[in-house]
């Protein structure tokens, strides 16, 4: 797959993760129909679109002509002829499993329907389906049109086969996971590092601000191109992996067995709301800001 | 502190932390001696320093006149007037502890001896010295001439200051500790995230290769901008860090209570070794590399 030009792609809900998909895969040419049943959702996609535009025309400008970008209320329409169908709706086993009732009713039999879910796992949306092996989980970091992964999971290796391809071709990098689990890889890995970032300043080892400043300048830097595994076996020096696990697995496990299990209570809480609200006073994030004057319309 | 010209800095052991440290420092302009008992580590400073200057000439080209680099087996030497005195001595108690009593000797009294330390905390080595306020540890993140990160404590408010500030003026980003901890912060962030990267390898959710793809273009990528913490607040919506807490954090707990806890048996180290060996013959890094030609003198 070269181009997402001609294909037809479902999004289910106009929340923030839907526009973003939405506008992402028009970007790379797909023909995009969004279905919400609520009419603000669907008012507001248009002017919701612009920022994501934005920044894609900054990042990967003219990967392929824009596909069209559609909105309705009729499910019906949005699946029509969809190889693929992300669905984006709250995060409520019930309520995913009510939608997959009727999906599963009106797609195209070899649709992949591709959950965004990010707190639920495979097994808790299968029994939405009469044919589970039809979903697969494709779990974005947010925002999916900026943040490069997509983490995959599925019980039919020729959809996920398909997936793979499809988010290529969209710019991403998907990831595959053999079994599914909570938190699928990068929120158990984001969860895992919080948890300690937050022991650091229940017990007083360093402030809010200083933990993030850490991160940021520190291993942040370094995981913004190396794996935490890659990075221990180039730290292992001529023995790489081996050569650290044999001479440093034991202190690292001794490191293990200190690092902290908070509670976040009251105290705990009030402790990063004070930290943070002092950081985000001073920060100066590099963010992405429209150009003071439109681009001008083509010759 | 605008420039470091006319600042005499000592590094203490020439091995791979202590030539980026030098060519760090000399580079920013401070005059440099580096002390190492070994012969072949004194003769190998020259070469081992040109990569570490190349790089700093693409990423911070002429900051200040280059400072003098000199290299000597006498301590007395290297302390004479250094304002300063990085130590990079190997982890060991005793061994800093001995080279503690010859520099508290002969150092200028108000000198602030800086252990670069990963290992080993403040109150271990502070006993090597009859006034431990001279002592302060300042951690950096390997290779410190890249890396901005330099974790800092000491019970000495104004020595923290003034090393902060040379630490500044050497294009550093230092972050305070209030209290002293194993591992710092980073190494205990680095720590808390591998044991759940091993864990999902140890438990089969993912490969090797999945999971430090997931951390490279999902958190890594935030991480290079933005805490942990903030990431948080961010995420928190327009309630911040308050509404997470208020809506997600009992989630959080749950999510910390099912992390893993993996035990570096032969069988979980054999996935790792091979998970890694797999990956790293596939892994192409965007590595600096020297220019085809040297540049031509300056006219």
């Amino acid at each position: 797959m070269q181009s997402l030009s001609g294909t037809r792609i479902a999004v289910l809900g106009a929340g923030l993760i839907g526009v973003s998909w939405a506008a992402l895969f028009t970007h790379y040419g797909a023909d995009v129909c969004v279905y919400d049943p609520e009419d603000a959702a669907r008012a507001a996609l248009e002017a919701r679109s612009e920022a994501p535009y934005a920044h894609l025309a900054e990042l990967a400008p003219d990967p392929a002509p824009r596909g069209r970008l559609r909105v309705t209320d009729d499910l019906s329409h949005a699946l029509d002829g969809a190889m693929l169908i992300q669905e984006n709706a709250p995060e409520n086993i019930p309520q995913k499993h009510a939608l997959f009732a009727q999906v599963e009713a009106l797609a195209p039999p070899d649709a992949i329907v591709a959950s965004s879910t990010s707190a639920l796992t495979w097994s808790e949306l299968a029994p939405g389906f009469k044919n589970p092996r039809r979903l697969i989980t494709a779990h974005p970091f947010n925002p999916p049109h900026l943040v490069p992964l997509v983490e995959l999971y599925g019980p039919d290796p020729a959809r996920l086969d398909r997936a793979e391809t499809f988010y290529r071709a969209a710019g991403r990098v998907p990831v595959r996971l053999n079994t599914d689990a909570t938190g699928h890889i990068a929120n158990r890995l984001a969860s895992a590092l919080w948890r300690e970032a937050v022991h650091i300043v229940a017990e007083g080892i360093a402030d809010v601000d200083a933990v993030d400043a850490a991160l940021v300048n520190g291993p942040g830097l370094r995981w913004s191109v190396m794996g935490a595994h890659m990075a221990y076996h180039l730290g292992g020096g001529a023995g790489g992996m081996a050569g650290y696990l044999t001479h440093l697995g034991p202190s690292q496990q001794r490191r293990w067995a200190s690092l902290g299990t908070p509670t976040l209570t009251p105290e705990v809480c009030q402790a990063l709301i004070d930290g943070i609200t002092q950081e985000a006073a001073a920060a100066i994030f590099p963010l992405w800001r429209p150009p003071a004057t439109p681009p001008s319309s083509p010759p």
